[in-house]
């Protein structure tokens, strides 16, 4: 700690100063990792860009890989904040808002495109994580989909488990078009026109 | 050329050697490619797998960029060899026909579905290619579409423009979770999904 830090961070004590420090390499290997992806992307640019040694960045994660794995978790915390799983809100509101949310947040699209495909190739310390992420996602939005098929909302013929493994395709595949082509994809759009398809109108049960 | 290799060369001569290892190097190189994403694959490891030396290699490649565009245009004549935009076939069963074709050429999704997420990220060679590549698909399935709003077989509501771009997005984002999970998912079943959710049935012109 130098001397210009102490007034700062005197009164957090060292416990907010280190985790203020993992913070900081977790900024850093976001921004690395989205713009180079895991395997093109150094620790030594990671440490560099934290304004850090490698053998202090190695105090704080202890190899790449657990870089990486906190980098994740990091991302759907981030994430996960717009999506509180909100039974009072219609899941199509609900995926539309954290699309538009997403969209705001500075490579974290990026970031997310870039490793899950990444993740496919031999040996990649993310593809269990990306496995049992799509895996939890198909079965959340098929119990979301197969309520509204109970309430007579699904359109007939759309089974609940295959619409919600297109609408997680789907924006996937938006995403990537957009990250290459913002000006001529709109994620939201695509999205809402899926879910119009597939959602009928509710009745007003107030009606 | 060794003596072992004349009585199988001699008749096809010199050019037919060249083209030979030139397709070695090409099968190699998408095999690493697919492996290990184009910054983890090594021009060495596609030189190990071809079975020559790295200066051989750059003889018919003169760069790591030269090989990668050279796998992308090859990986677009194996698959459109099944997609000859024929207006005889439906464009639901054309899709679908393509979406089985390519899963049976080994390596040729995880090809595609790494290099295309890697191209978002910065200075990637293979990145113009991929946004013309998506600009061609939307303007073809965009027209496709159309064609079948004037013959109102387009489901009300629904934007030719909006339809491609969505088809795309599915496809790709399919295509990734089969990857992950082939068990779970299938490519074809989700797209002929979203096709009859979208395309209404002819009625037949000789009825």
């Amino acid at each position: 700690m130098t001397t210009k830090d102490v007034g700062r961070t005197a009164k957090r004590g060292p416990y907010a100063k280190s985790e203020e420090r993992r913070q900081t390499i977790l900024d850093a290997a976001h921004a690395v990792f989205a713009a180079r992806g895991y395997r093109g992307g150094s620790l030594q640019e990671v440490a560099d860009r934290a304004g850090m040694s490698q053998t202090s960045l190695l105090h704080y994660f202890p190899s790449k890989r657990d870089l990486l794995m906190s980098v994740l978790e990091r991302r759907d915390e981030i994430t996960s904040g717009a999506f509180p799983d909100d039974m009072e809100e219609g899941l199509a509101d609900s995926v539309i808002r954290t699309a538009l949310h997403n969209e705001d947040i500075p490579g974290v699209i990026e970031l997310y495109t870039v490793l899950c495909a990444e993740s496919v190739t031999d040996e990649h310390p993310g593809r269990d994580y990306f496995t049992e992420r799509y895996g939890r996602l198909r079965a959340s939005y098929g119990r979301r989909f197969a309520e509204l098929a109970a309430e007579g909302r699904l359109r007939p013929g759309v089974d609940p488990d295959q619409a919600a493994t297109s609408l997680v395709a789907l924006w996937d595949g938006l995403q990537t078009q957009w990250l290459l082509a913002p000006d001529q994809v709109d994620v939201a759009k695509g999205l809402r026109g899926y879910l119009n398809l597939v959602i009928l109108p509710g009745t007003d049960p107030t009606g």
